[in-house]
């Protein structure tokens, strides 16, 4: 073991962007400034891809003041790919890491990029070459085991949070049942922040659709008129990933039922959306029923960041590169919450592999028992990372007695 | 003529909501209580349905911080109506702002509903009854007549060039094609306004599709192939409205080549996104292609809203109580701005009927040539309404020498 280990280090990002992502990599790269050890910061153009490519730039060169413009920048600045390499791409990458002297290398991503930082890593002690692997969370999803919730999360969250706020108020102004669907297709923890949206007693939305619960078209339609006929209107949030009780995703079930000729393709954008409004205008009397899918905006989406994230962001990039500089050890850092009402958290290094076998979903204490809404330990837990949220006003509205 | 004319004022919201239409509420309500000529001031739930419904609330028992609190808020806090009154219904009308000692009515809304108020003024005039009566402008859209621009549309821009700012920076991050889809079935500023999303000479939109020119798919697809291949990547914004030379809507059109059947209807959220993605997908080598429909999200999205839009907003709201107060007129409160280098802009009062007749698209100045963009002029008219934006950085990205 050394606490002396020389030379260059690389930092690549890798699958969807979020919000934050930048925040990390301007943590680990100013960190590294901090460290001689370190030599050149190298940054790899679009995840892994730029490593076979050997495509990188010197992040040595950027001046703090862009550095920081950057990390506040949503989307991924280094570029990023969706590639899940072979055992043969790690072996290829590793041998391009020798040739460029890296012995520190940061890999941004979610649970595929853990698996490939641990492969990678697997390869330098099969030659017992001194190296330092880290991963660095990052995804809207808030998928990644041994985190109490994950970078990028918070943000996407606020996005969908005030996204269903204005749309409560647009259904309230103008009622019928809207349908709002929201990415994430095995996680239900972006659609359930929808929940952060009510201010008012009354306010949307009314029903919470996860993946983690079987959906049923029947129940769907019935809970909604419920809800129509208590309110006069009924907003609705629902992940992209619903799915029946034998996993079959709805999307593709309900195209089944509408399309008996097999020959036009709906797996687009709005195709869920527009499916579920269709089985409220057939099985109820509602005439007006809209849909909208928020797609990939609650990613990128400039503006909206959550300070919170942001700055937890920043931490996990940073404390990678200290756990790195510190011992021989390499890991996935992951953010844990104190215990207690207050709000805190805490960095902790975890098994690479730990955070690359699987993905976390909803725990069972965050959704109702009826499966169409979530508990309040659920906004207990999702309020403090999105942050604050806009001020929403409504008028007192005296009734003015009707004449005669 | 009398400057004294005391009775009740009763003020109603119309058609979508918008950011901003609140702050105009709120204008008018505050200025009234300048005047004791007011007596009671009168909200009508759900716009002329309220009035129809007699459903309406005191607005002089607001606290003037709830009134504030309502402004900021986006989404029409009196609840609105998609309603054309026919002649009947306007008669009717006038028979209860009469039961109401209704001596001055405004209606915030787009040109049906200065139409609405013309007829209702009619009526008034008809019998000899003293009256105000004054239309307050709003919508997204931005196509009333005599306006320089209309409030809400500030906003709901600023909504599309962030959500075009994030896409472009996702589209970078993960190249390929992507397709926006913005509303705007007639006029296509809303659509133009993600040009001010644009920061850097590479940024996206690299292609704008407006009502206003007509839209081949082919040229489409030629347009798209030939920026992917300069740049390696495309995002493209397109109104919801556009439409061939004939004027037929393309959404329709394709569905028709589509689907042979006539028995699946696409006429949903994300049809003409995802038809458009199609065409580039079945006429070019380009694999990644995706599209987002931005649906309703920019006519209430709080968190966002144009400061200048803000400010318009309630100065339409009270400049119509102002005039309605000074003498014995009535009309609509248009935005004029003054020429010069320096955006600022004066409000003046037009005839009801200039503004309920037509709707206005976007001047041939606007769009360039081949009628796939937005010319410097749009843009140049369009900053100042939309405000700051938020900064974007990115990195310096000093390449690093390959290694042999």
């Amino acid at each position: 073991m050394t606490k002396k280990l020389r030379g260059n280090a690389l930092v690549a990002q890798s699958g969807g962007p979020t919000m934050v992502i930048n925040q990390s990599l301007v943590g680990a790269v100013r960190e590294a400034r901090k460290h001689k050890e370190i030599l050149s910061f190298y940054g790899s153009l679009h995840g892994i891809q730029g490593i076979l490519d050997e495509n990188f730039v010197n992040l040595k060169r950027e001046t703090p003041a862009n550095l920081e413009a950057v990390g506040a920048t949503p989307s991924s600045a280094l570029g990023t790919v969706r590639k899940k390499p072979t055992r043969e791409d790690c072996e290829r990458i590793f041998g391009i890491l020798l040739k460029y002297n890296v012995r520190y290398f940061f890999y941004i991503g979610g649970n595929d990029s853990a698996e490939t930082t641990h492969i990678i890593n697997e390869e330098a002690k099969k030659i017992g070459y001194e190296f330092r692997c880290f991963h660095i969370p990052k995804t809207i999803d808030n998928d990644l085991c041994e985190n109490d919730h994950t970078p990028g999360f918070g943000s996407a969250a606020k996005f969908i949070a005030c996204a269903v706020m204005g749309d409560n108020l647009d259904n309230r102004a103008l009622p019928g049942v809207k349908i709002d669907v929201v990415m994430g297709r095995h996680a239900g923890f972006l659609t359930a922040a929808s929940a952060l949206a009510r201010v008012y007693p009354d306010d949307g939305p009314h029903l919470i659709y996860l993946p983690e619960r079987p959906f049923s078209a029947k129940q769907f339609v019935a809970d909604v008129n419920a809800v129509h006929k208590k309110l006069g209107r009924c907003l609705v949030a629902v992940s992209e990933g619903i799915a029946d009780a034998d996993g079959v995703a709805i999307a593709t079930k309900f195209i089944k039922e509408t399309d008996s000729h097999g020959n036009v393709q709906l797996s687009g954008s709005g195709a869920l959306g527009d499916l579920l409004a269709d089985q409220v205008k057939r099985n109820t009397k509602i005439s007006r029923v809209r849909a909208d899918t928020f797609g990939y905006l609650q990613r990128s989406f400039p503006a909206l960041i959550s300070e919170v994230d942001a700055k937890e962001a920043r931490e996990v990039g940073a404390t990678a590169v200290r756990q790195a500089l510190s011992a021989n050890i390499d890991g996935s850092i992951a953010i844990r919450r104190k215990p207690g009402r207050k709000y805190q958290v805490y960095y902790e290094r975890v098994p690479l592999r730990k955070v690359a076998r699987d993905t976390q979903h909803m725990p069972a204490r965050f959704i109702n028992k009826a499966g169409n809404d979530v508990t309040r330990a659920f906004i207990n837990y999702a309020a403090p990372i999105v942050g604050p949220l806009p001020t929403i006003g409504r008028l007192k509205g005296a009734r003015v007695p009707k004449i005669r």
